[in-house]
């Protein structure tokens, strides 16, 4: 993403449904205290992943910050709101997912508006992303969640069915679509397929039946690399993970930039400023595709490894 | 205000009118000498109140720079612009009156153009806002500093009145207008009220008498209790000191900002960014206010303290 | 310029083109292992200034980087892009000369559309400067490099001039202009006259011999203080180059601001801000040459100096 | 006593009594976290005093190490032996007594062997220094406790005593002594008076009935402002608290100094190193207070005071 | 041993034997930039294992003490004498073991002189061993290198042994002593034997017939448990390894001692502080082994672990 | 003299004795502040020379105590007593010669009792030295201070000589011994001269008419380097300055151990200490004078630079 901010992951082996809060929050604090001297603002900035949430990532910021005698916001990503979060963070996974499939319309020299979607997973990232392309005039013709599948070749009534979801806590029983099941809804006929749920899903057995022409990986690694071969051979133009999902650790950066510079940007500039840099991304990894003629993952890859390859060239290695 | 910016007091036993210039920049840096542990860009940062202006703030910066050995402009706020001071810090508390006055004239669903204003006081803060109201077209019909008032329920001109104290040093004289006391300047009739000089100008002896619908506390505290209750039944709206006067923590804290990133911003950049910040404020009162059925006051510290409790909440005790 | 970045000079007694690229790196990284306490981005930070660039910049902020254990932006400026270096700093001068030629020529009431230029240099200053007067619509009558000038009193080529110099390493042999010498380019009939080459090329010989009646002092003492009392006689106004051409030092501290922030800036925004800080300093410049009737590079000299002085006095001696 | 290392007093207002294990941890570690930044082995260095005992710093200890990341010995004294105590600092205070009555006998010409003594109090003064004095050859006469006191004129069995009041927990009972009340120890007849248990027991009521030619002050402030007139009109010479029972305090300083060499004294170097610097003090008192004609206890302000203006006046005042 | 001092290991696997010098200078350095935040004075303290040497250490000290920008003594020991080494640190462990020994001899209520010894080995340890044990008076009777062993039940010369290693690289050849095999001088008739050669030479299969009543533990480990078992039932004493070969890692702890003071000791200081250490260790694990009736061996494991113990809960864990 | 303790020398430029009191205050405090970042304990630590004195010394350790916020007695040496300077440091040049002398008589295979010896200055150290002579027993036959010399070949009452100047400020005067010019003296009868005052007095002019035997250097270059040859052919041993007169900065370095310590030595610890240092000084010079055949003073020099060398060498260069 040709951002100041590195990647790294770490943490402690335990089960933590199985811990008290209070057993979590002491955990929590005594590894902050004993990895307490590799992480900061200028080194490494711990952010949550699955096992972890923001509760955890407070526990974090306010023990090393008591050690330090003051508030560091930049020791942390993924804070709560109330202690120094980033607004815009939450739906961040799911704006990059659309800032990329616009590009790679845009390419395509069509409009998103009218176009027609199908997005498995209603979390943080598909109810999102499906909620943002129905702004943006595309047909979102199919949805799903762990429990259901829906479909409606004419388009699904996303704020309803985002209303249903809340109240109900599933996507079954919303009316007005048929309900499918999650690998039916991968073989839809759509122009826009976007797994944002599970790893794998698309595989060998499935992947010379899918009929979208983009797909868009809002999940880590939804299509297997055998999948991947077939879809390039096809044609159908591949969104990469680490492209098409990088929106919620961009948005890390911009929280840790806001707590650097002890000031915090209004909603708006938080999207701009993602769409700035998702975009630019894409279009480096597009020429590069474009250049040396390979798959837009490839690209992605290349682009990456480029830049820090180019990085220590020019450093040099020292001592 | 919600920003991260806290607050607290400190100060020298003296009387800084006696004390030589030699004294008072020997006492400062003696001072600064003794709690330089606890003050700094990331800890405590002083500013200037009563008996401290620019200069002492200056000498402040100095002496904690010189023992860093580098300018650090985060150390202070309230510095004079030729040693990293803010533009706009000083016309800021009268900004904030002005914005809050403007929130609250579109609660009411009316224009701030043409209502009739008087505002007691005729420094930093009742000069300016004066000013400020009578460019947005409010029609200012009576202002008064510590040696007289004057009244014209057809509107006073105002930068006559300015350009008239800036040359005589009162405004008595003033052509055009009557003059009146600074207590009837209380009771004119008026749409918005706002008293900007002194402490406790309006108690249960006026409070009763006094027709403005809107009162902007541009003073601290010029509200006694018991006549908050009479105006608060009254159905008369006090937009409370600790929102509408503000404005001056808030450019503080910008400059703080300012120094951090050692990027000064332009004035219309401080005002709009003011105003971003005066006007959440006003509405996340507003909306407690309306929710609890309570004054903007209550609200105002409803919305202060559940802020503390809920990050404290958050963050949990530790050690 | 009025940023808060001064300046100061220092290096090693070498000929860097008599060592080897190892030997330049291993002295350029003991240097700054030696002077490691003296710099830093909250104390003195090195710029490449003749004999150095931006992989002696890039050696300087890694072995600094390497000493404190994380990536230190803000150590030095002139970074390549790759390690933190700023977008539009290598067009920075040119740009600045840009700006306070508009500023002049507004102030003289006329549009730089259709206005003659010469520009003595191709290099980057003078290359730059030829296309961005030219994008903005000024007739650029003359050119040169140090093998040839051209000459066109109907408008050279720029574009076409940029594009041979790519090509063939000199300007000479482009069609469609006269070739011209160094000396003749300074002597052209011409409106504005941007010597952008060497040091003290219009002397006491030629001053009375220039036609252009604003010259913009691209290059570092283009005019010889007895030309200089020559030129002033006649009415010319002279741009000073601490004032003309300081557009590479502003960008330099803006990739400071960046470093800092661990944010960076998209082109149009450095250079938007470029153009606010030049002409903010060419209008403070011009006020004091108005009050004082003097010369732009005494008034230019007037400002920086009581701007120090004025600081100075503001924070006091200590100790 | 002439050592680097200064004297002030905090705390948190609690009775520790009423606090579980527990409270009492949690609070020691919050208030030490609260004064971190005021303490540390170069600034202030907690020792405890009543309420607080070798636990409570055993925490402080931890509590600032771990924050700092390592083990930080100097940060307080009065720490358990196991985790850097110094040896002999139990029995300092009374060692210290010794060597001081010690100078004593020996500037009147006298040899402590053989002399009588009283010791009031049987806790961590008394009772080291009833054995200490028993095993130089003083005839110890009378000792006692809270609950008790002894009187043989022909000496009481000291050994005796420490075992009994070992096993009983109290001196009531030992057989060879009679019982007297704690009134009438202090009037005995002896050569020297050690009152090392309450403040103000010796007034004006009993001054004058004193038979002992030296005191001791091994408690802090045994002897009132006017009982010490009277003796002194007497000719008893007085050897006051600050210079008496200062061993704890010199060892309390060896403790820092073995932390902060991280080289531990064997004990009989504690206590060489202990008669060194009590002796040095007496002497230095002593000779104060023959040039000058006054008490002990005057002659040791004396020494203090001048000693701290002496290195006022070299240093200076700065800034 | 009861210093202040712990242990841990860490290396890069590599074989030094493999690489230039140069390379592993760089490969030292660059290993000690990686580490530097974990090792220091107060952090960790690398010494010198199989693999490394002083010149190593010298490197460490070197890289660390550039990176902070002054020499830093205690951040590593075993340091060349030249750049701050411990004078005694060569001949330390021999000078341990002959402590242990003697104070074993003195609880056996023996005197060294005229005991029969045999040691196996003649490196750092065995050599300076014998030496030792000779000038103390006991009667060497063998010893042995990896070539030979040699025998003299008169006792050996040990000089003239030393002499001719010194020249001759190797004991074989020694005239006046017969030659035996190192399995041989096991099981020599003697009061001491000293295996201070390899790991696991004294096993069930020889443990029954070892003659001496006391082993030394030079070497780490030259007892299996099973040989421990046998010679513990027949009423050996053996000296533990952890006990007995400590002095190198008491000396490496007085050299950061005098590094940290910047004051270096005499050799018969280092030695005499080394005899104090020793001394009370062997006599804490004797009280220990008197009291539970068990080994030497887990004695001195009851010590070592009871005193983390101990410590462990006097400070509590925290956070 | 094979100590942790280099050498360099720095200054401003001014004559001191110009200066008032406060005028030298202020600069002193001032240079200190500007040079802050190079001193420290662990850096480069200020002595005083010609035109300092140990009330200087105070008002840079108070300068940089207050920077750090706490007393750093390692930053200086040469402070007052009161502030921390060391016992002794005042006789330490002198009895560095004095030291020297010893080895040198009994390399000598003589005694200092009885020897004769001249001393020229009696400022502090060639008073001192002749006191200390005289109590080792030897003769002192001449001395001299800037107004007089004194010959007496039975020997000159030290003590009287010290009292006298003492009462009058001049050795003239002295009964009990004939005057002589301070050239006369470098030429009397004695077996020891010891040229304590100025640089130069002993040249090609005299050199061959000196009688002793032994030459001690306790000024800085009293002997020209033609006058060196002459002696030196001529058998004369000299105790060449470096060594001889280091007994001053050896004391520098013992006070700033005993800062770093925080525990000071009594002033036989001092003096015991540096005669340790000053002997093994002269023996290595000794042993190298004798292996390599040549002057006292080469062989010093060869000690010195043998020892950095190794040391660099040792060290590795790096970065």
């Amino acid at each position: 993403m040709n951002i100041p901010f590195g990647g790294a992951k770490g943490g402690v082996v335990c089960n933590p449904k199985e811990l008290s809060r209070g057993e979590l929050e002491r955990m929590t604090r005594r590894y902050t205290s004993e990895i307490i001297n590799e992480i900061g603002p200028e080194k490494d900035i711990p952010a949550p992943d699955v096992g972890t949430d923001g509760t955890v990532m407070a526990w974090i910021f306010d023990t090393y910050s008591m050690n330090k005698g003051h508030s560091v916001l930049g020791v942390v990503t993924g804070k709560p709101l109330n202690v120094g979060g980033s607004l815009g963070r939450l739906e961040a996974t799911a704006r990059g997912c659309l800032y990329t499939i616009q590009e790679a319309v845009r390419k395509k020299e069509k409009r998103l508006e009218g176009l027609t979607v199908a997005v498995q997973g209603f979390g943080n990232v598909g109810s999102f992303l499906a909620r943002f392309l129905a702004e943006e005039g595309a047909k979102v013709v199919a949805v799903s969640d762990s429990s259901a599948g829906l479909y409606n070749p004419k388009g699904i009534d996303v704020p309803a069915a985002l209303a249903h979801k809340q109240e109900t806590g599933t996507l079954r029983g919303l009316r007005g679509a048929d309900e499918i099941t999650n690998e039916e809804l991968l073989l839809v006929d759509c122009d826009v397929l976007a797994p944002c749920a599970l790893e794998q899903v698309i595989t060998q057995d499935n992947a010379d039946k899918i009929k979208a022409s983009i797909i868009c990986e809002g999940a880590n690694g939804p299509i297997t690399p055998t999948a991947d071969e077939i879809l390039d051979d096809r044609g159908v133009m591949i969104l990469p993970d680490i492209l098409a999902n990088a929106g919620g650790v961009v948005v890390s950066y911009f929280e840790w930039v806001q707590g650097l510079q002890e000031y915090f940007w209004k909603e708006p500039e938080v999207n701009s400023k993602l769409r700035d840099i998702v975009t630019r991304a894409f279009n480096e990894t597009w020429h590069l595709q474009q250049e040396r003629q390979t798959s837009m993952r490839s690209a992605a890859y290349g682009v990456a490894v480029g830049r820090v390859a180019e990085a220590t060239v020019t450093r040099g290695l020292y001592p």
